[in-house]
């Protein structure tokens, strides 16, 4: 069974993300490291431990990753972000704390589980990759022995999203970004090119309220913010973009997206600073050792999306 | 059968497109319309009657189109252009003025072919996009109207090769470029994805000069200079790009490159002026007026490239 990382900065759509995961029998969530971006890293992992109690899976480990870009002396939530996401990351919806404390050491937790799993593990970085290259940095052969990054970040077709260039997780730590994508990792990016594809509505949430449970109206109340933030954000979509869950999704099953083989980086000088684009210095090699999702096949994957988190919901007590 | 309009700055890889079309027995080349850039748009009709002539093709209309963009005064070569192609566009080698001259009205030429052939016909403009804006503006019925536009320009999954972000054609007329790409015209972006992975050498063109025919020998000679200016500009590629040469192979024969279907536009305001990218307002359009070539058939375009412009060379006196 393939086992599945989750790097997440646990905002709104990284607990659907964890819903997802949790909802698909055919991959093993074997831990979840915490990033900061949404919100702080030790926001994040208190949302990501409260958020797999709710959801009837206390057995998910969660560790501490770093809390900020290596570039950088510290981070602060933006105000869009608080404003996608509330200021707890999760819509400012009230869940209980879990009983249970965050480990430290999430990067090492990356390594260790390359080294336990190695072409079984697949990594969903859904926040600025600050970990994933810190484990490549501490541990190179990883990028030879790991399954597969799938990330959510970047945007190769399309527009950024916190300017015209530039997508949200690249933009708070590029440099890491670049390194990873230059790393030879296998990497597949899942960027704003598909996920503003996958939208999600009220009417979607309402199945989930309706199911009576705790975890149901959670995630629906959760979802429910977000999906009205994009009302002002990006009112031209007509939902909410389902960023994360789309990469967990591809990672449970490729097939939902068609990629582009390209060996990509990301831009760390000039004024495109945070960009990710093609490698013109690799065009012609013909290894790729990445790939970016380009295509995809929206209503299988939000058929997928409701079934996986609505039988999940529907379960935990 | 296919008839085809090149809409060129007759530059070198433009007399390789020339080549490339009196070559393919599936089109019938009824006219090339000058405009301007790598050279000034009254050189390229010069080169243009030229090269036709020593190839063999003097039945083929040269006429003249717009010199500058509609929100410029003038244009003027850029040095880095007459440094690729040669102070008089053909890598300054000299080959016999046409006896013809240039006709007047290229615009109105554009319009005419489409009212004449429809859908059979493809425009192939492989400079800025000045000449097609001015014949859309004028007829904009003839975006349903005919066949296709496959144009060479932009750059979707890598950078720019004026600046980290625009494409050469593209930087010279960037307003002219996003009206004929939110037209809604069926067009085909070949760009720089795919150009800069079709490379030629020395190889290559010594098979022309060794045909013994004026024709070889004048395409050899243009070619080499080429060839020896992307030694400095571009040394990591190994060859020269087949930009222009890569457009009329597309279409005279889609199946050589595979595209993503993506509605674009191009960026004319802010910092990243000139980028060909992804239309976010128009990402979930289930209607896809324009694709982008992002992968090419490298090993059989190279295969036909030299058949056809080696028998073609051949067959000229």
């Amino acid at each position: 069974m393939k086992k599945l990382i989750l790097d997440l900065d646990t905002g709104v759509d990284d607990t659907l993300a964890i819903a997802y995961a949790l909802g698909s029998p055919e991959v093993e969530l074997i831990g979840i490291t915490g990033t900061y971006g949404n919100v702080l890293m030790e926001q994040g992992v208190r949302n990501a431990l409260a958020i797999t109690d709710i959801l009837g899976h206390p057995e998910v480990p969660v560790y501490k990753g770093l809390p900020h870009a290596s570039t950088k002396d510290g981070f602060e939530v933006l105000p869009i972000s608080a404003f996608i996401h509330g200021e707890n990351g999760i819509g400012d919806v009230e869940i209980p704390d879990s009983g249970r404390d965050a480990q430290d050491g999430g990067v090492d937790f990356i390594v260790d589980a390359v080294k336990t799993y190695g072409k079984d593990l697949i990594i969903v970085p859904t926040g600025p990759q600050t970990n994933v290259a810190a484990a490549i940095r501490k541990a190179p052969e990883i990028v030879d022995e790991v399954g597969r990054i799938v990330l959510m970040g970047g945007a190769l077709t399309v527009p950024g999203n916190v300017n015209a260039w530039t997508e949200a997780n690249i933009s708070q730590d590029p440099d890491a970004a670049n390194f990873v994508f230059r790393s030879g990792v296998p990497a597949t990016m899942v960027g704003l090119d598909v996920t503003l594809q996958t939208l999600l509505t009220y009417k979607e949430t309402r199945r989930w309220r309706d199911l009576g449970t705790a975890a149901g109206k959670a995630l629906a109340d959760i979802t429910d913010f977000y999906i009205k933030a994009y009302e002002t954000t990006a009112p031209h979509l007509g939902g909410c973009g389902l960023h994360d869950p789309l990469a967990v999704g591809v990672a449970v099953d490729p097939t939902l997206v068609t990629c582009l083989p390209i060996n990509m980086k990301v831009d760390v000088d000039g004024p495109t600073r945070g960009r990710t684009i093609g490698d013109e210095q690799r065009l012609n090699d013909p290894v790729k050792t990445m790939e970016a999702a380009v295509q995809v096949d929206v209503d299988r994957f939000l058929d997928e999306f409701m079934t996986r988190i609505s039988n999940l919901a529907a379960a935990a007590k």
